[in-house]
């Protein structure tokens, strides 16, 4: 792995405290625990120590895609989160040199965890409606250095779209049953495609479509994250846990 | 993609039945609805159709890492399920480049999610105590396309690891708290560790040795999947579940 | 508690294997263990030991509600379990001297949690379209003793029900939506009412009913019961468990 | 069902708003939809329509026994929640009759639903160590109407118990396995009991200690309640859910 450079996002962290910055030359970062130069952390290794101006030590840490979802990219619509991003990526079988629409693009967080797996030569097209959730999205994807694996449209899944002969794709709109033509002409036969809705009304309606497009292999599927105190002694399940993002629904393109 | 060769592993489905045939020339495929030749297969592209000898199409499909997670390789050991492995990495973080240490290879499932995270520039070491699961998992790791990014050792972890300066890694054996010393050597200052144990006494074992060693940013977490039955009128739960499969527990190195 | 005589259902256990007998005079109850005369149980008392003739020690016990509906009634229907019951009894308030409406009847599982709970001067009006169902119910219910807590009837929903002025209700059946203008009838206002509803799609149209019939505090709810293998050095949840029963819906009659 | 007389608890409900409030004779209750008078409501019937000075209506509902222990009892203590005390309730088999051990009685959520199953007949006895607790908890057990069924004391468990002979036992104490031999002995063979423990470490301790005083049908188990918006067009589950209240462990007394 390399140094850290400019524009790099870089996890300070002394085991208790966890800060997150983007590199900029000749800014000052500031803590309770005292202030970093972040010219001083330029041409640093990952995994080394920085020490603030009064003295308190802090590993710098390449924050995991993770993190970048959770803390550092900047968020205008809710995100799928990682428990499900991970997880829908392998149910659409990405891996390199595939070509993968997606629809919308929202902030940018499975787009970032999908064009990982697609990298280096798979491409993701993704067609949003929204200009203002597009241009935010480019920035996190830039963030998370994935700019030249996505390339991003302003765009309406009501018309027949552009590009066609899709390995998979994943769609997060309202209404997907609406587009289900559009979307179906632009997959090779066999593709595996996925959803994510958040009411039981949407995904009746959704599995209803999928039926009469004649979509196979239909599932439908929820994820949980549950969480513990990591205290040795006194190991529990937290008190309270995420208990609905929304419904993950797989298929594949039929004949 | 390219076209399908021997040696692929392709999935016939016809909506209901599917079928996953690795590709041997002049072998013949038998099902309930006919035969295929494997011949007639070699050179049909992803998403084309097949007819057995009887009359009934087949799409033929490439297998998803979930699928060939799930029912392509063979298993000789419990597997690390899709519902863990993409979470685990995402929250190891791994990407293009990093060289990730695992112990033990187990049957190679979560080695294959793993390098496809890594791929092409990434390195997995692999270390594992009994050469008959390091042989079976190689196997599998050759069937899913990785066998160049997962480099593969008998090696017993009560020994100091003969590599440095790992940007992760994920360990799954039984007593992982007897190890701690070699695997925080081996692992670059905050480098994110995974592992996965199944009972409670495990987990506050590995939780007081996490804390001894100087671990940080120390969680437990449970992943888990509730399948729905895909029926529009009908929509509801399975009756049904997978309870548990392990514990996972995630840290990073400290100082 | 008084000692145990004819008709009375005993639970054998000697910490491994559990039999419930229903006694009888004059019969023999054959184990892998040996036999036992059921006259030899007549008189003992509950918790007294009963040897097999081929000298094996069993505890004589006395099936807690728990028992008697998950192991001795005989069931026609899918039941409403133990972790739905107890709660039901609760959202509905039920205690000494209730008046409750149940329809169906089903097993009469839920009659007998119910029945439990309203003794001794409560009564259950349960209405069952099905004379098998009712007939096996009031074995059912017989068996576990609330014979005289539970009046019931060969009655359709449809009409209108020839009780009012119930304090609570429990409704059972495929169809509930139907019927909630001949229920509200029959309710005192205020009065709690619960359903339970295996499907998405009716519960959905149990709440366009509920609220079009001006039923207010509706809560849709789901409970799951998680085991865990009792070993003191390998603690851990159970493999599988019960993904879904049904959903209960809550509500109580409005002005 | 009597009228409503002073020292009963009344919900005031409008479908929206609800109030709990003890009658007492005199008094004024003021909401932002005026104000009641209390002598108003004596002599009402549970069910009745009670309109507030400024015009607004309210139905007068008699609270169930899940509305007194989530929203009238006065808490000292964390309470044994409806979800888990209902179950409880069934897997103890409680009914008519039982002489049924509690110790400690926290603030008597678990006691009144206990009284209730047990009434008229059975008896608790309660034995709790802190007077502050025990005079709190029998206020809400009076107001809960059972204080004819529980006989509390305060009293240590370190202590052989001065009653024997128990049908059933609940034990919600913070090291259950200290008193097992106190607790074996004044229970009758073959009566179920239970115990309530938040932490893994607790239940392991207590596994070895029930397999070391001989208790068979040991069982571990965790109850979770999900809640659903109970909205028709929108029907989808709650965001966030309670994920842990504590472990339940069942056993019974041996030989």
């Amino acid at each position: 792995m390399d140094k850290i450079k400019e524009n790099d996002t870089v996890e300070l962290t002394n085991g208790k405290d966890r800060f997150f910055i983007k590199i900029e030359k000749g800014k000052v970062y500031s803590t309770h625990l005292g202030n970093i130069n972040h010219d001083d952390i330029i041409g640093k290794e990952w995994g080394d120590t920085i020490q603030t101006h009064s003295g308190h030590n802090f590993i710098l840490i390449k924050p995991s895609l993770y993190d970048i979802i959770m803390y550092a990219i900047k968020r205008q619509t809710q995100i799928i989160y990682p428990k499900d991003s991970g997880y829908i990526t392998l149910k659409l079988g990405l891996r390199n040199g595939m070509k993968v629409l997606e629809s919308g693009i929202g902030s940018g967080a499975l787009t970032i965890v999908m064009a990982n797996a697609l990298y280096p030569d798979g491409r993701i097209y993704a067609y949003e409606k929204e200009e203002k959730f597009l241009n935010n999205a480019l920035k996190n994807i830039q963030l998370a250095g994935f700019e030249n694996t996505v390339n991003a449209f302003i765009f309406d899944l009501a018309n027949p779209l552009p590009e066609k002969n899709f390995d998979a794709a994943f769609i997060d709109v309202r209404e997907p049953w609406l587009y289900l033509d559009n979307i179906k002409e632009a997959l090779k036969k066999g593709a595996p495609i996925g959803f994510l809705l958040p009411t039981t009304n949407q995904v009746i309606e959704l599995l209803k479509g999928l039926k009469n497009h004649g979509f196979i292999n239909i599932e439908v599927q929820e994820l949980f994250v549950r969480d513990y105190k990591p205290i040795f002694d006194r190991f529990r399940p937290e008190d309270r846990m995420v208990a609905h993002t929304g419904y993950l629904i797989f298929a594949k393109k039929g004949f």
